[in-house]
C-alpha cells in the first residue's frame, strides 16, 4: 500500500464510515501531534482522535511500558479478573488522582468505551434510586447505544435509533435560550410542581462542556445551580466527562474548578494514554449498590491500556503539566478572538475552554469549509454542533508551541483562502 | 505484587467487580492454554476470556507483529480513518473468510465491543424495515447496553435496566418446551395469524448455539426454518456469532453448516485474535442503507487490534486448522459422555457443540461447586445457564492433547470429590 | 326524516363510521329482538349491540322504571357522589348476584365503558404487584384506549395506536396452534424459566370465550389451568366478561361452569339492562387498594343506568331465566351443526358457547357475504375473527323461539342464495 | 333509604370512590341548580358534575323530549348505526353550532366519555403526521385511560398507571414559572434546535383554560403562538374542550376569542346536555383519513343523550344564552376579587374565566377547608391545582341571580368562619 487509495474501504467498508470521507488519506504512522500517510505527507493533528489522544501519538514513556509487558507475556485479556497490571492502574489512579483532590469513589470498568460507562451510571442510578426517569440537556452527546443515546441531544443521532427514545427529559441547557434567561429557573419548576408532568428523575447527566453538542461550556454558577437541585431532590448528579475529562479542559477532571462532586463520573477516551480502548465508571461508595456481575462485557479487562492509562498518570504527579494546558490554552483562546476580530466577515464567536474551543460561525457551511481547507494544508480538524456550525481546535494537551502556531497558521490560512470568496449570509 | 492479595481490588473496585471473586488470585502472565499468578502458580485456561481467546493468550506470531507495528509508530487510535492496518485486515478478511465461502458482505466497525455490533445491527434492521419490534429467543444471550439487553433473556441481567425493556418479542429457542415440541410452529403461528398481537418484526437475532444461556445448540433443521420463515415474512435474520463464531464451534461462522445465510453478522471476542478490543458487524450489501456517521463510536480504530486480528486469519487459509478443532471436539464430546455415564450421581446432560460444550447436572449447585474444585485444582472453568446449572469447557482452539488432558483430568477430579459427599437431589 | 337516506352522515360524520356502512338504513324504533328504520322496514336483531343488549331492546319494565325516574326529577348525573339509585343498585347486585355464588368483591365504577374498566384493571393488577408486564392472549380483544389497546390482539385495530404498545407479552390462547397443543405447556415454561425474557407480570387477562378475536371458546380445564398457574406465580387473573358476560354464555358470569375465581372481573354492555352505559369492575377485596380518586371520570354516576341496571338484575332473581337460556342455546348449537352438515360447501365449523355462537368458514369472504344476504332479508348479524372468516349469532337472550327461528330461516336462505354462486377455495 | 346512611357503599363500592367522601350525603333529587338528598336537605350546586351540567339539573324542555323518546320506543342504544336521532343531532350542530361561526368539521362519535375523545384525538393525530410524540402542558389534564394520561400532568395520577407513561414531552403551559416568562421561548427553541432532544411532534394538545390543574387561563396571545408554533412546524393542534367548552368560558367553544383554529377539538361533558355520556371528536376534514372502525366502542350510539344533545343545542340558536352568560361571569368575577380584597388572610388570587373561576390561596389546606365548610352549609363546591390549592366555582350556566347570591353568602360565611381560626402561612 503505496498510495491514498480509498477503493479497498470503498468496497469493502459499510456506507457508515464518515471520517475516512472528511480526511480522504491512508494513515499509518503518528508520533506526538503527527500524522503520516502512506505516502509520507505529513498532517498536524488538531482533532487527537476526538479527545482520545490528549497526550498525543505514541508517547513514548508509554510506548515502552507497553513493548515490555507485551514481550514478557503480559497477560492481555483477563475480563473482571484481578491482574498486576490493573492493580496498578488502580493503586496508581487513587494515589496520583482520586486522594490528592480529596474525591473516594469506588472504581468500575463497564466495558471499554465512553458509551459502555455511560449505560453503566444511568443503570446504576435507576437502580439506587428505583426511578426511571433522567434528565439529559439539549446539545449533549452521550454515546450511540440505546441507553447513551436515549440521553443525547441530536436528531438525526437519535433517529438512527429506529425505535422511540424514552426514559428521558430533555432540560436546556446553560444558555439554551439565550445568554440572560437561567434555564435552572425553568427547570426548577417542573421539578417543584406535581403537576408539571416531569417526575422527579433518577439522575440528570450531563457534560460540563458539550463537545459534539456544540463547545458549548456551561457557566461554573450554573453547574454549581445543577448540583443544588439534585441535592434538594435527592437526584443522581452524573457527570459525563469522557470527552471533557483527563485535561482536556484544563484540569484532570473538567467539573474540578466549578467545585462540584458528581455522585457518579464517567470517563474513557483519553484514560488510557495511548488511544487503547478503556473505560472507568466511578461511584460515591455510598451509591456502590450493584450486585456482582449486574453488568458485565467482555473487554473489561483490557491489560494493554491499564499498562498505558498507569504511565499517563505520571503527566499527573506534579502540576506542571495542568499549568502547561493552561498556558496554552490562553494562547487558543487568544488566536482564536483575533480571528473573530481580523475576519468579521465569518461572524464567529469562540466558544468553550481549555483545549476544547471552537468558533461558531452564523455563515452556513462555513466551519466545513474551513476544516476542508485546512485538511488540504496539512491539518486534521472537526466541526460540531446540531449544524456543525462550530470548528474546533482539539490538539494534544502536550502539544508544544511550534506545533500549535503551526495549527493557528494554516487555520489562518484556510479563513483567508474563503472569505474572499465566501459573501456571508445575514443570519 | 508477590502474593494473591486481593484488597487493593476490595478497596477500590466496584461490587459489580465477579470473575475475581470466583477466581480469586491476581494473574500476570499468560501463554497458550496457561496462565501464572503472581505467585507463579499455573493454571489451564478453559475459560479462554468467555470465547475472547480462541487462539490462547499472546499467540507468538500475533505478538510479534504487534510489537513490530508499536515499535514503529504504527498509528495506534484513528477513529474510522483509513489507515494502512485496516486496510490489510479488511483485505485478508475478504481473501481468507469471506471469499471462500461465496459469502458477499459490507464490513462495518461498530465499536470494539459485543454489545456495540449488536446494536448496530438491531438499528439497521429497524431502519432497513421500519419496523420497531424485534423477536429474540429465550436464553439469548447479546449484550448490556439497553438495546442488546432488550433482547437478552436473563431476568437478572434484564432487571439491571432499571427499565422496561421494550421493541421486542421473546419466542421459544430450540427445545425450549422440550425435545419434541417444534417451536417454530407457535412462532409462525404468531406471525401468521393477524390477530396474535405480535407484529411482523424487523429482524430475528439469535446465537447458533446460546454460551451464556446455558450452551444450547439449535438444530441445524431449526435453524433453516428460521431461516425460511424469515425469508417468508421479510425479516431480516441477525446472528450473533459474538462467542459462536471465529471457530468455536468448529467452523469459522458458527452456521456454516446449517448452510444457511444471515442478513446481518455480529462478530467480536476472538475476531481480534489476541484479546484486543474489536468488532465487526457484517451487512447484506443490498441492507447497506447507513447515513455517513449515523452509527459512531471512539474506538472503532483499534489498530492494535487489526494488526493482531490479520495475523490471526492465517489459521483459516487453510483447512488443517478446522480439521483439528473437529477431532478435538470429539474428544471434548467423548470425554463429556463418559463422565456423565460413569458419574449417574451428577444427573448430567452434555450440551453443545465444538468447543464450547459443557454438562448440565440436575442436582441443585453442583456446577457451580465442580468449577470451584476444579479452580482449586489449578484449572478456570466457568458455569452457564439461567441457573447456572451447565459447566461449561471452553478451551483455547489451539490447545494441544497434553493440555486437553490435563483439563480433563481435574474435571474428573473435581467431580470424584464432590460426588461422594454431595446427595443427588431429585427433580 | 322519512328515508333511509345517509347523506348527511356521508357528509358530517368522520371516515371512522363502520356499522352504518354494514347496515345501511336509518333506524329509529326497537322493542325486543326487533328494530326498525325510517321507512318502516322491521329487521331482527342477531347482534344485539354487541353484547349490549342481552334483554333485547326497550323491556318495557325496564323502560317504566326510566321514565319514572326521569318524570321525577331523579339525579341523572352524580360523578361519584352517593346516589339513591346508586345504592339500590349495589345493594340488589350484591343480593342476586355476589351472594348467592358465594363471590366477594368490592365494586369499582371506572367510567361507562368496556375500555374504562379493562383500563382499571390493569392499572390496579400492576399496582397490586408493583409488575409493569401484563400477559394477553391472542386474539383478545379488551378495547381502544391506549392500555386496552395494548392487550388486544387484532394488529389493524393495534396499528391504529400510532405507537408501539408495550409492556404487555401474548400467550396462545386455547386452541390456537391446533387443538392438540397444550398452549399453557409453552406459557409455564416461559414463567419457570429464568432466561425466557418474560417476566413474571402483574396480571394474566382474558375472556373465556372471544367475541371480536373470533368466536373462541376456551375449554373449561384450559381456564382452570390458566387459573392455577396465575396461583402458583402470585399472578392476578383478569376476566374481561364485557362481552361474555351478564348472561351471554348461559350463566351470568361466563366463567362460572369452569369454577375459577378471578381477581379481578370487567363487566359492561348489557350489565345497564337497556343499553345505557355503564361499567363495573368488581376486585377481590385484598387487592382493593386504590388511593381515593387514583382513577376517575365524569360518567361514573349514569343513574339512569343504575336504574335499569338494577331492575334488570330482576331477571337473576330464580334460575328460570339461566335455564331457558340454556334451552335455546342448544337450539342454536344444532341449528349450526344442522349448517355446517347440509352445506359442506361452507367448508364450516361451528365454535363458541351459549348465545355467542357462530360458523368458521374457510371459504375466503363468505361470511362477510352471508351477514349482507341476510341484512337483505331482514336480519342483522355481525362478522368477526382476525380475517372475518366468523359469522356470528348474538340473538337477544330474552328472544322467543319464534324469533330465533325466523332468524335461522333467513340465515339458511342467505347461505343457500350464496352456495350456488360460490366455489369453495381449497386452503 | 330515608337517611344519609352510607354503610351499603362502604361496604360494598371499592376504595377508589371519591366524591362521596367529601360530599357525605345520598342524594335522590335535582333541579336546575339545586340538588336534594334522601333527607329532603337543599343544596346548591356550585360543581356541576365537573362540567357535565352546564344547563343545570334536569331542564324541563330536554327532560320532555328524553321521556316522549323512551315512550316511544326510541331505539336506545345503536352502536354506531345510522339513527334517526343521531342524524338530528348532526344537523343542528351542524346549523346551530358550526356553520355560524365559520367552522368545517368531521365529527366522529368515539365511545361516550372525555377520555374517549382524547385517546380518538391523539391516534389521528399520530396516524396524520406518522409521528409518535405529542406536547402536553404542565397542569393539563386529559383523562384516565393510559392515552390521555400520558398527556396529563398531575403526578398523583400518572403513577396510578403502574408504568411509565410515554412519547409526551410536557411543556410549559403559560405562565408556569412566573408571569414574564413567556414559555414558547422555550418551547420555540427545543423546536427549533436540531441537537434539543425535543423532536417535532405529532400535536400539542392543550386546555384554553386548565380545569383541574388549577384554573389556569392561558391569554389569547399566548394560543395564537401556540396556533402558530404548530403551523410553522407542521404540528396539530388539538384543543381539549371537554370541560372548557359548551359556553363554560362565555362561548360555545374555548377558544373563539382567541381566534384560533384548531385542526382537532375535543369535546364531552356538557355536549350531552343532561349529564348522558356522550362525546364528539371535530375534525379538520382534511385530516380525516381514519380507516372504517380504526377506532370504535360499543357506546357510541347513545340515543338518549342525541336526544337531550340536540335540544340543548337550542340555548346557541341566538346569542342572549352567551350574553347571559357573560353579565354572571363579571359578577363571579367581581364578587372573587372581593373576597380576595376583604379577606386578605386567605392571600388569595382570582383565576379562570367565565363560569370557571376560583380563588388560589397560599394558605395551605385553606381551599379544602372552604369546600367543607361551604358543604356543611348546603353548598357543592370542588377544589382544583396541583396541591388543591384553588377552590372554584362551577355554577350552572343557567342559573339566576338568586342562586348564585345565594352560593356567594355561603362561601363568604365559610371563609369567615374560617379565617378566625386559621393563621395564614407565610409561603
Amino acid at each position: 500500500m503505496e498510495t491514498n487509495n480509498l477503493s479497498i474501504f470503498n468496497e469493502l467498508e459499510s456506507e457508515v464510515r464518515s471520517y475516512c470521507r472528511s480526511f480522504p488519506a491512508i494513515f499509518n504512522k503518528a508520533k506526538g501531534y503527527k500524522l503520516w500517510d502512506v505516502e509520507g505527507n505529513e498532517y498536524i493533528d488538531f482533532f487527537s482522535g476526538a479527545g482520545a489522544l490528549n497526550y498525543g501519538h505514541n508517547d513514548p514513556k508509554m510506548k515502552a511500558k507497553l513493548v515490555d509487558y507485551i514481550l514478557n507475556d503480559g497477560i492481555a485479556h483477563s475480563l473482571d479478573k484481578a491482574t498486576a497490571a490493573k492493580a496498578e492502574f488502580l493503586e496508581k489512579f487513587n494515589n496520583v488522582i482520586l486522594k490528592p483532590r480529596n474525591m473516594e469513589y469506588k472504581v468500575m470498568f463497564p466495558g471499554p468505551t465512553g458509551t459502555n460507562t455511560v449505560e453503566s451510571a444511568l443503570k446504576l442510578a435507576r437502580k439506587v434510586t428505583g426511578r426511571t426517569d433522567v434528565i439529559s440537556f439539549t446539545n449533549g452527546f452521550h454515546g450511540m447505544t440505546i441507553g447513551s443515546l436515549s440521553v443525547t441531544g441530536n436528531s438525526f443521532k437519535r433517529k438512527g435509533a429506529g425505535i422511540p427514545l424514552q426514559h428521558v427529559v430533555t432540560m436546556p441547557y446553560d444558555s439554551f435560550v439565550n445568554d440572560e434567561l437561567d434555564t435552572l429557573e425553568y427547570l426548577e419548576r417542573f421539578l417543584e410542581d406535581n403537576g408539571s408532568g416531569v417526575e422527579i428523575p433518577a439522575a440528570m447527566i450531563l457534560e460540563t462542556v458539550q463537545g459534539e453538542g456544540g463547545i458549548n461550556a456551561a457557566r461554573f454558577e450554573w453547574l454549581q445551580k445543577v448540583e443544588s437541585i439534585c441535592r434538594r431532590f435527592g437526584i443522581l448528579l452524573i457527570v459525563d466527562d469522557v470527552q471533557a475529562g483527563v485535561g482536556r479542559t484544563g484540569t484532570f477532571f473538567s467539573f474540578e474548578k466549578a467545585g462540584i462532586t458528581p455522585d457518579i463520573i464517567c470517563l474513557s477516551k483519553s484514560i488510557g494514554g495511548y488511544g487503547l480502548p478503556l473505560a472507568l465508571t466511578l461511584i460515591n461508595p455510598k451509591y456502590d449498590i450493584w450486585e456482582p456481575g449486574e453488568h458485565n462485557g467482555t473487554f473489561r479487562g483490557n491489560n494493554l491500556a491499564f499498562v498505558t492509562a498507569t504511565e499517563a498518570l505520571t503527566y499527573w504527579e506534579t502540576d506542571s503539566f495542568e499549568k502547561s494546558i493552561q498556558e496554552k490554552s490562553d494562547k487558543i483562546t487568544e488566536f482564536l478572538v483575533g480571528l473573530t476580530v481580523k475576519y468579521p466577515q465569518i461572524k464567529g464567536t469562540v466558544r468553550g475552554r481549555g483545549f476544547m474551543q471552537g468558533i461558531a460561525t452564523e455563515v452556513d457551511g462555513l466551519a466545513s469549509d474551513i476544516a476542508k481547507a485546512a485538511f488540504e494544508r496539512g491539518l486534521i480538524m472537526e466541526t460540531a454542533g446540531p449544524e456543525d456550525e462550530v470548528f474546533k481546535l482539539f490538539p494534544a494537551l502536550t502539544i508544544d508551541n511550534e506545533g500549535l502556531e503551526k495549527g493557528f497558521a494554516i487555520i489562518e490560512e484556510s479563513i483567508k483562502s474563503l472569505v474572499n470568496e465566501k459573501e456571508p449570509v445575514s443570519s
